[in-house]
């Protein structure tokens, strides 16, 4: 990459430096200006679905809009060409969620009908994600996603017990309810049990018969219980994690992961010349 | 089992690769087609209960459903045969389940009459669980099973609690509310309890009383603590469970918790005779 | 104590091994039978009250109500007649629980009134407690209760954090919403930010303006977060403990919680002998 | 500091061993009169707030409140008078937040106006937030507070993504609810995401479209596991705080995570010349 780098012209480092770069002053400034102009552009799509605002304001807002619009477009392209190994930023997840936040605007310029139009331009919300960039700054951000992506298996294993519960658990309402106090499908009651075992509650729909809130009970409890079992394994892996981190290598046979308190290599024997730890 | 196996005649033997293997695949075409089979013949189920699709494709849905319960009887049937023990299969756990799976379809045969039907056949999405056969790929699910298993004995003392709790709790408020505003009964007032110690929180009966107020107050804090002591079980035991199955103990110096892999004692040096772990 | 029983008379010893003991068979069926009779009796309570089953069942469930606090009240006197120290179990935790699940029954005999009276007779559901006894059998509970009690501190810190979130959110939102939809006065709204903040979330008093649904919005986030700290004090309480578990004790100094790992006394310098340990 | 105390003249070391010290018994008793004082006066200003009581006794509770006031007052002079670094005490957090819980009782002698005037009066409860001194006495407090700076870049991290997903959620809902049932923009489409992903589920607005319930049980089921996650930060933290704290390491041999009480080395049998640990 230092490669690529050097190869480029000096006019493509400077942009690149501001553009990508967290480290000079210049570059700083520009992430801190996206992160405002993100929330602004935001902020008014928002303020534009609000029927009275729309109503008094809706020109001012759709012009402030387009002007974002065109500062992102620019602020797009000038990635592409200030970048090393343009194919590469735009087929990265950043580069695809860039140019998705583009999109819906421009689409609104060519196809017009009220309805439709609405649907797709909120779809730039999208670009809520570009801010996730200055997370970068933070380990933070990787050790959660290092600790979730080695705990996929088991969150898999566990959505799937609660989709089987909760289709079961709803089936059951629907036949003990009789179809009646919003139990009016399987789908529906399906809906209340997720609601209920997530402990959201709504009350939209609720049980009346006896039977169908000794039922309800049942599951809440079970809901109750069944929280634990997320939280054991994230806490779990992170805590795995975290240990890792505090690990040390043999210099001799290149072994990785030997506890801190080794003495000797637990591969190949060798004697570990730890220097006297400071903390 | 391997002998059991070996005894096997070669048409079973195929057919138990397919059916029950998941190494070859044709095992492993037939788990995902399988899979598929499950979720659309349940998903035929619920479009059923719902009363505008049941108007319009009533008679189709109710012919694609006997085609997958007669599917599955086939598949059933295949297994006992293929079984190296049939009796094993059919006492397991899964045997039994694929069964109950098979006989609301077939008890709608015989017995008519709309109302009691309908209870009947809606069982059949006991069928969902066959999926959790897939999980035996995991071994996430074997963790978090034996994390729940190895503290079985805590969950139940903290589920008497809240059950304690709950009972005690409901009592108070029909006493407090005196019957008024939904808490017409204890055994409803209990409900209210359960609902809102879970943090489920429906809203369809809520206190209006000053002191009602006070307590379910109180009684929303008390779950609101009491959610961490389950967390704190299974987190536990899970971190528990993690260090113990990957350690080993030196028997020169006595040494615990060796990482799994290590061939020397990493305090003494001692060359540890571990037989290749297979993981 | 074991002197105390040599004491007794034979009839005290036998009486004692029965209601106190569970390791011989008469004193297990005892606790189960006395378990059944705790529950059915709870249960009787319960269904007097509800309006439809009092009305036509009314008298029945009342004289079986007396029939068991009878029995209790036998019970009570034995355990008081075999007991090695009759006081001590009398103003013991569970000499108190025995005696208050007793007294309501009696006190609804000599004073009349309906209401009032009512009130009362529920008191007894507190016999539910006595169900805890059986815990006894299983060492989770103390392990539960250690860690709860290990983390006292760390919990009223956070329950007074939480009381003060609750009281200036609440008056917060008395504010701003101006006594409207339903935040009638400062207690109200307080009761409104404690149902919030547990995600309880009734939805019997919800904010209306702008302003309040931003406030609330924080409120609930807040909320979010908060959960995850009793559940990392337990957690971190319980696999302090969990460790605790497995130390050594030196048999030179006496010194006590020594890591596993110990091959020297980190008080006394005195070498362990520790047997090559076996998992 | 010593220093600045030896300087101090007599009666001022007395006032301040009262007022800042808790190791005295005069101490002891001002800190539980002040702690008595603080929540009498919250009360106080919250039953001015329900009408009834205010129609009654407003008079009353208005002049006990004046009392409260220039008791607290005199307290906070004292404070400054008897501190030996006036000015440090003054820009402190508790110097502050003594300050404004005073502001609001004098600001309404001022400005006359019943409506602004009870917006000023009840940030007064700030006031309580003096309570949390007395948590000076419980190294829990710290320990918490240590545990959640820790994990402040994956608390900011977890709270940005939460944002996102509830902004996207929020819009999405707008769009398939189309504006009707509730969701009547993107903003209260927003706060709905907030009840719905917190689990606090009001039901003021819930969707009534199969595909907006479809979307509302992805959110929830996503809420459900997502909670996992600030309990994980939390708890990995705090174990690892707890770990650190209590941790030396061998300067002979380098062994770690001996216990703070060792004397001589576990590994090696080095004296270990830890000063005299104090906690």
């Amino acid at each position: 990459m230092d490669n690529d780098y050097s190869n480029m012209k000096k006019w493509q480092q400077k942009i690149h430096e501001v553009i990508f770069g967290y480290h000079t002053a210049a570059g700083k400034v520009f992430d801190l200006a996206l992160l405002i102009a993100i929330v602004a552009s935001v902020l008014i799509v928002m303020l534009e679905s609000v029927k009275d605002i729309e109503a008094h304001y809706g020109e001012e807002l759709r012009m402030i809009e387009w002007g974002f619009t065109f500062l992102f477009s620019v602020e797009y392209l000038a990635r592409i060409l200030s970048s090393p190994r343009p194919l590469k930023y735009v087929t990265s997840f950043m580069g695809i969620v860039d140019l998705l936040s583009l999109i819906p605007t421009y689409l609104s310029f060519f196809i017009v009908g009220t309805h439709s139009l609405s649907v797709i331009r909120s779809f730039r919300l999208i670009r809520v994600f570009r801010i996730l960039k200055l997370t970068h700054f933070m380990g933070g951000a990787q050790q959660l996603g290092t600790a979730l992506w080695g705990s996929r298996h088991k969150i898999v294993v566990f959505m799937g017990t609660v989709v089987c519960i909760v289709v079961i658990a709803g089936t059951m309402m629907y036949l003990i309810e009789d179809g009646q106090n919003g139990f009016t499908s399987i789908p529906k009651s399906i809906y209340w049990a997720i609601v209920t075992i997530t402990t959201v509650g709504y009350g939209d729909i609720a049980p009346q018969t006896i039977f169908g809130q000794t039922a309800a009970s049942i599951l809440m409890i079970l809901g109750y219980a069944i929280i634990a079992v997320p939280t054991g394994i994230v806490t779990s892996q992170m805590m795995t994690d975290a240990k890792k981190l505090g690990t040390i290598t043999c210099s001799n046979c290149g072994e990785e992961d030997l506890p801190n308190r080794s003495r000797f290599c637990l591969n190949c024997a060798a004697r570990l010349n730890n220097p006297p730890i400071q903390q």
